[in-house]
């Protein structure tokens, strides 16, 4: 940057100083209504009833809360072959994962298949993704273990434990429902990508560390080196379609083949009076009532709603993710309130009938879409499915070797461990990728609820660190031009004598007010230090661009008022640059306007530097007030 | 804002359109230490010790933590006389205000003389405020009364509620010096002025009304009529104070006054048979050491440490405050993180010597500062005249009745009230307001723990409304310029036929990442169904101007792709316009700079609307890659 060769760009002579508008003053209410809407309905839900018949927004309404009146009419046969197809596919995975996911929250296999029938059926009703599969997840299950567990033990109180689990998944669905009816679903946008990807990783390696365990301890068993084969393939298979959809009718089979595959050879060897585990007995028969069972005494209840809450918005996040990316593909909108409340309104709805927690898990959601499913319909085809499963199927299920579930889990869990985003983290923003690892080593050598927290808190810690430590740049002008920036980020500018030119990047809020206080006045320092080394012109203005500064609060006009001291005092003159329109209205109503003069105030940099030149080079700054009033002629 | 008399504003021939850098590649390392820098060293405090031979630097470091080796050899008797009057003036508040908030906390009425003798000692070595005097404060006296009162009955066990006092002092210090030595202070900055105002107003209420209740409650009190007089004259003198200094020596006196005359009344009239409450005996002699008091142990110690933190941040927010507007004031520079090791060691050292939690309190240093203090000698001064009071004055508050300092309490309270602050409050910034009234109401109707946490948590809220809920403005082109702004702000702008110009006012963060792809789709819906409407030409360019787009993440990265995707279908085209270092630092390790093309990215909204038109009277968009490529001179 140098200021040698600095010539003053010249304006056209019509082009004089505009003046900054204060904007038209709005009533509060009126304001306060616009950011209420901002807040809470961004996505203007009520957009497509305006301008309706009563009937017509009767109907519009009803299809609002049950999308299924939309589509329902239209469907045609050709969706349906589609949707069987699909629907069948998700079912054949939805058995084996939902008995294993079921083990892995200590609850009994069965739980895992009523779960994957009543869920299913009232999101098809109330849901408006195309694509989303309803299904338990392998997260949640490990954090409802975990979190029942500190209070009871699955193995010495199973009973108490499952209704702890059903009003925990009561509570969850409770909680998302209100969620979105209360339009607050922004909160699951504060799990960021990164976080995910951290924490899924972190769950999936101790899901597998946990199942490798049991695998290895299998001791007596003769033919174990067939099952790790078999986990093997299993493993490689599903873990590659991810990338080759080839594979993928392939990966969609595995587990249930590997289940059949297992039990026959369980059936067939007698392994089961060799010491392999076994599933044993599933009753026959729908979901049995358990809204009698809900436990609300203490100090259960607290638990049960601490691991509501912490699962309801782990689940809501995957949910609300895998509909939204689908969406995008397919392009159709999705209201995330609305979803939220269907996801919240399957488990209330299942948790009163022997369910536990389900959303959209990403692996079956993708499976359903790579079938072909057209509609939601293809969740009602997996719950007949899976009706079918419960009413007749449930004895085949009695050989199934434990094993065969382990290995189930294992497959899902290595599709989970995402390195190559965690790569792409690192490459992109090293904040994000400790947020990640954050997310990781907390879920890893803590344990899931401690690495939810770490990693939330780093992310909000970074949004806090932006505001209270924002960045302040010094401007230069870019020769032949009337456009100043940033001089690190073009270093080819040039610097204009006797003026510093400062932007700053972020809101002046109570955060940062005393940081910007001082920093401002360390940059004056720097320059007046520099230019007494170099000889140069004394500095006499300072440009403050507020371009960047979204809002300004109580503590940041106070703030100002005392730059403007300070800058007094040292007899600079203090200008500001293009300050936007929630700016000048506090600017205003906290007379700083009066203070400065709002002849010190331009639209843009190259403006105020003008007028500062101007003044440099015919007189002294504050001499008369003609002169420091520039045209108006906006 | 009108389109139909919308003149393109032609360029000067030679400003052809500029090329947005991506700033020149800094080593992680270097860049981290700078953040680091920026986060913890913003007021740079080694700048003095550069090039510096390493003598001049061990006595620089010297003075740097024990600042009284800097103003001591250059102290005259001129300070001197200034410092006494000033010293003996705080001294004569600090005695009666010291047995006073000392009651507030339920502890023994000579600890709070013995905290105005140690702490104002270390300060005074330490400390770099030449204003602050140092004392105990009525809020964190409540507090401590408030916490410590919960888990110990101070009238049951009043020596082990001593010993918790103490030891919560402890780690208030050790909190407050860690701080310090930490680089940590920012974090007082986080008790915004509004959070303070509405927190000591609702302090100051419950203190009043607890007051009120054992002054009304004196029913033996034969001349009660004549005490309230002398509680009207001292309120309003001190309450008036505050806006006429010319009354400030009465005000500073009256305490004092009070006591004496209060304290002779009852000598007089043998009150104290008839039910007034008098001090009784206190101890002849200096502070007794109390370092083996600290109580260590299980449940006390965590009461001690929660009791500590939240006392040590409330009092040190005042401290650090105090010093900071009266260095402002006088022109002088504090350094607030070496203030905080100044008070933490004042108080790690009280708590030694039988001292609770001190600060700088507001009204004892506006006095302080009104008798024309020079140097923190005053504070040595002060401690010298309450050493004389322990060693030779105690018998004389024998008789000095209760609500005597029950009136000297309430006078100090009503002070803090301050309405005036509440109303520009509401004024400027309603949030403030609310927080301010959060913070009281919190105060007043649960406690004063509660208070400071929701004044703190809706603070925070703010912060995180403003990422997670950006503004986004569509700009117009003011009227003979190639200047866009706000056409809210500025309502006579004309809008450019063909191109929305939308600003986003926040940095993209996951937290609004999803917000804004959807704010974005909304604005072009509504713009698309406006010019529909009028018939006008479609749209075709949707410019984003990222000035104030202050920073982004991977998952604002993954947000500009998917709105790339979405205008790519609906046939638009995406620009931006000026983003900043951060930004194109990020959009180029994203690969995002490849996906748009680096010549849809225009310095200035001026330049990417004159790309536009001319592309769009001259051939679609898109037609061959010469006519896309902007020419580039910088």
């Amino acid at each position: 940057m140098g200021s040698v060769d600095f010539v003053y760009p010249s304006m056209n002579d019509h082009q004089c100083a505009h003046r900054v508008a204060i904007p038209p003053p709005q009533p509060f209410f009126k304001s306060f209504k616009n950011s209420l809407k901002e807040t809470f309905f961004p996505d203007d839900p009520l957009r497509q009833f305006k301008n309706k018949t009563p009937t017509r927004k009767f109907i519009l309404g009803l299809q609002y809360f049950l999308p299924i009146l939309e589509w329902a009419p239209r469907y045609s046969l050709q969706f349906l072959k589609a949707d069987l197809i699909a629907g069948i596919t998700i079912a054949s995975l939805a058995i084996p994962q939902g008995i294993s996911y079921a083990k892995l929250a200590n609850l009994p296999p069965i739980i895992g298949l009523y779960s994957s029938f009543i869920p299913p059926l009232i999101y098809a009703m109330m849901g408006s993704s195309r694509d989303l599969a309803v299904g338990t997840i392998a997260v949640s299950s490990l954090l409802i273990a975990s979190m029942l567990g500190e209070e009871v033990n699955a193995t010495e109180n199973p009973s108490l434990y499952l209704h702890l689990a059903f009003t925990a998944t009561f509570f969850a669905g409770l909680l998302q429902a209100s969620l979105g009816l209360l339009r607050l679903g922004f909160i699951v946008d504060f799990l960021s990508h990164a976080t995910i990807v951290g924490y899924m990783a972190g769950a999936a390696t101790i899901v597998c560390l946990q199942q490798l365990k049991g695998i290895l301890g299998l001791d007596h068993f003769t033919n174990s080196t067939s099952i790790i084969s078999v986990m093997r393939s299993v493993f490689t298979q599903t873990h590659e379609s991810k990338r080759r959809p080839k594979f993928f009718w392939i990966s969609a089979m595995a587990p249930l083949a590997s289940v059949i595959f297992g039990s026959l050879l369980v059936y067939l060897t007698h392994a089961e009076k060799h010491g392999v585990q076994v599933i044993g007995n599933l009753k026959k028969g729908l979901n049995p009532p358990s809204f009698g069972d809900f436990v609300f005494t203490s100090p259960y209840m607290s638990t049960a709603v601490k691991t509501g809450m912490i699962t309801g918005i782990v689940a809501l996040a995957e949910g609300v993710a895998v509909g939204r990316s689908f969406a995008m593909f397919k392009h159709y909108h999705i209201d995330g309130n609305k979803e939220m409340v269907a996801i919240g309104t399957m488990n209330i709805v299942g948790s009163c009938f022997s369910c536990y927690l389900t959303t959209g898990p990403f692996s079956r959601s993708a499976v359903n879409f790579n079938a072909g499913c057209k509609t939601a319909m293809s969740n009602v085809i997996m719950a007949i499915a899976v009706m079918f499963t419960l009413l007749f199927l449930t004895p085949l299920f009695h050989y199934t070797p434990l094993v065969v579930l382990s290995a189930i889990i294992m497959a899902a869990m290595l599709g989970l461990i995402d390195y190559e985003a965690a790569i792409h983290l690192w490459k992109v923003d090293k904040f994000d990728f400790v947020v990640c690892m954050g997310a990781y080593i907390g879920v890893v050598f803590a344990s899931v609820e401690v690495g939810l927290v770490i990693a939330v808190a780093i992310s909000l810690l970074r949004l806090l660190l932006f505001v209270a430590r924002p960045r302040t740049f010094v401007l230069g002008n870019i020769p032949n031009s009337t456009i100043y920036r940033n001089v690190d980020q073009y270093p080819n500018t040039n610097n204009v004598p006797g003026v510093l030119i400062l932007e700053i990047d972020a809101p002046i809020y109570f955060a940062n007010s005393s940081y910007l206080r001082e920093r401002i006045s360390r940059w004056i320092d720097e320059e007046e230090d520099k230019l007494k080394s170099t000889g140069e012109t004394g500095l006499q203005y300072v440009i403050l661009d507020m371009s960047a500064v979204g809002n300004i609060d109580t503590s940041g006009t106070s703030m100002l008022e005392e730059v403007k001291k300070t800058t007094d005092r040292r007899g600079l003159k203090l200008v500001l640059a293009n300050p936007g329109a929630e700016v000048m209205k506090k600017l205003n109503k906290s007379k700083f306007l009066e203070n400065i003069g709002e002849d010190w105030i331009y639209l843009t940099v190259g403006e105020a530097v003008e007028a500062c030149n101007h003044k440099l080079h015919t007189c002294k700054p504050d001499s008369t007030k003609e002169e420091t009033q520039p045209l108006n002629n906006v």
